[in-house]
């Protein structure tokens, strides 16, 4: 049957060039409306399956900055209790987690929840005894944030563990958010086994577009943001509908187990020729950050590298590469116009190995002979930049 | 010069079949980075040259919700005054606003910002009267909101003199936000004139993708959810690259003098046509909401037209039309589901009459056969369903 289309304050047909997916608004009652709706829900459904979670328990947003926000900003959302036993709105972070839940969790310090950083050692990783200094200040955190991977250095936290040891200090029920950004279909995570509530996947990092993130959650928030009620209230705004299908088509590709381990491997193999090829062409200049990182040590992410060449700093050695081809950055994108470096800053590193720091991160299409060609650029450098 | 991409962990090459713009994190520092923030900014400036705005104005958002909502909850950024006399961070808002104005409000008022709504007339506009009646019960509001063309009614604010009237009663500064979302590529509308502070716009009312919106702000604002920084730090988030070159082409298409002016009055020539059209063959039966807007009312836009027919509830109406072929909803998208409709209640419209409410919406590839099939299809309907 002809369609004739008289909802274009919903949604207008586009005018761009995408293709594939219904065009209608997913909360129109019509059929370009209801075909929107099973599209954007069959791209949950996928999400699902992936991460092996329930459909209900994921909420489209646009992208994993606003998923870690809904998670802090919940927060804010619960009622406060008049007879000022709400201590309980707490929050406990670790002291490297991404700028969207540091920051945020320092907006919320200014709005009156009590917060505190749990110290990182010098892996990046929360100690026993750092969460326990944290709790003495903050004993009963509602809520708690500790990031899978950093994105700056590759720690890779061990949530379960991680978990169980905050609850079994915690008396209240603490609510437990995970920043995977840098987790999913990188490395192997189990989402049930971590012992989390919540937490925050980002499409772009993982080859899906930008302005698309999923947010899982045990069990609805309070949400501090309204709308038009989409995503169960979770996140509203007329849901991306194309996003959401790059989303599911993203984790499929990369995150389904089989795929994620080949690739997992080959990234771990790519890792160890780079650090061997950079300790061999630069003995005695080049360090890992931590020092002690090993190519094959699983507390980090294959696909990340924080290190440093002595005596060059990060900028210039960022500048070098560039013009010599080669895409690396200092820290993460967000700061790097920023000099801080609040992450290794949180590892003890000092003030001049700050300055070193250097971040190469792979991908899926990285090849041997990326690598290879990466490390004779960096020793060309070093020869043309001697010490100091 | 052949480039090798090592800043995975910033934002990996798309897997997907985007093409025609760089991939690179437009806050990274190499080549890939700085040619996506070139391309970000060029997006920007094309959308201030059509807004008639500076580029330092434009943020880009996730969407008009989030334009809104970062608008509603810079109230909660600003510091507050220990000496309580922080009033001047209560807030006023019309009552016919969209759930993402009028929703937050409602949220920032728990939190303890008091806010005023200011009625609306028959014709869903604020009146004299009622802008009086809400500035006595909140004397001097930090921000006002006043939507610019109504979702569910067409109803088009005439800002300029409301902003005046507002200004003259008030006697401490009092920044003025709006919804432009139903108004931006629909009918013309002069920021600078408005006298506004900030607007919000989204990019798939017009034939953009969804996630993607404009925020417009004369002066930055103290925003509350923080991250990496981007858009000046008023929207964190890795930015969509591809979503605003999307706006920009969408805004030119559309928005631009011309190419509005000349499908405005298509869509006047069409309304006319359309209501004509219903009344004749509906005679008694056919209402417009109010009553009395006349087809080439200017206070209304011509793409919106709220209307009943008698003794057939909106629901069975949009169904009806729905299996011949016709897409119309009652009120907006997001609300669909719910019976409620809070913006006609605020007009004054009886509850039989909200409860009969159908919103017919057009666009740009509307045709006058396409008006003609509908205004057939509702006297058909009608005939099946006779008067109770």
């Amino acid at each position: 049957m002809k369609r004739r289309y008289f909802d274009w304050a919903a949604t207008a047909p586009p005018d761009f060039a995408f293709s594939g997916h219904p065009f209608g608004n997913p909360s129109s009652l019509h059929e370009e409306g209801r075909e929107a709706k099973k599209f954007l829900e069959a791209a949950r459904s996928r999400c699902a399956a992936v991460l092996g979670v329930r459909n209900e328990e994921l909420s489209f947003t646009s992208g994993g900055t606003e998923a870690n926000a809904i998670a802090c900003f919940s927060l804010l959302a619960k009622p406060r209790r008049k007879d000022g036993a709400d201590k309980g709105a707490a929050l406990l972070y670790s002291a490297a987690e991404h700028p969207s839940v540091r920051e945020n969790c320092a907006v919320l310090g200014r709005l009156g929840i009590a917060s505190a950083a749990a110290g990182v050692d010098s892996g990046g990783a929360v100690s026993e005894a750092s969460l326990s200094a944290a709790l003495k200040k903050n004993p009963a955190p509602r809520m708690a944030f500790f990031m899978a991977v950093n994105n700056e250095t590759g720690a890779a936290a061990d949530l379960a563990s991680l978990t169980a040891l905050l609850r079994s200090r915690v008396q209240s029920p603490v609510h437990v958010h995970c920043d995977m950004v840098q987790a999913a279909g990188k490395i192997p995570f189990d989402i049930a086994a971590a012992g989390i509530d919540s937490a925050a996947i980002s499409a772009h990092k993982l080859g899906g577009p930008r302005g698309t993130g999923l947010l899982y959650a045990r069990k609805k928030f309070d949400t501090l943001i309204r709308g038009g009620g989409q995503e169960g209230g979770v996140r509203p705004g007329t849901e991306n509908v194309f996003g959401a299908a790059a989303m599911a088509a993203a984790l499929e590709k990369h995150a389904a187990p089989g795929a994620l381990e080949s690739a997992r491997r080959g990234a771990e193999l790519r890792m160890e020729a780079l650090v061997a090829g950079l300790r061999k062409r630069l003995d005695k200049r080049f360090f890992t950050i931590p020092a002690y990182r090993a190519p094959a040590d699983r507390r980090f992410s294959p696909w990340i590298l924080q290190c440093r060449l002595e005596g060059i700093p990060g900028e210039v050695m960022v500048r070098c590469l560039d013009e010599a081809g080669f895409a690396v950055s200092t820290g993460s994108a967000c700061s790097a116009a920023e000099k801080k470096r609040p992450v290794l800053e949180a590892m003890g590193v000092d003030a001049r190995s700050r300055l070193e720091g250097i971040r190469i991160s792979q991908g899926w299409s990285t090849t041997s002979e990326d690598v290879e060609a990466l490390v004779r650029a960096i020793a060309g450098i070093c020869e043309k930049l001697p010490r100091v």
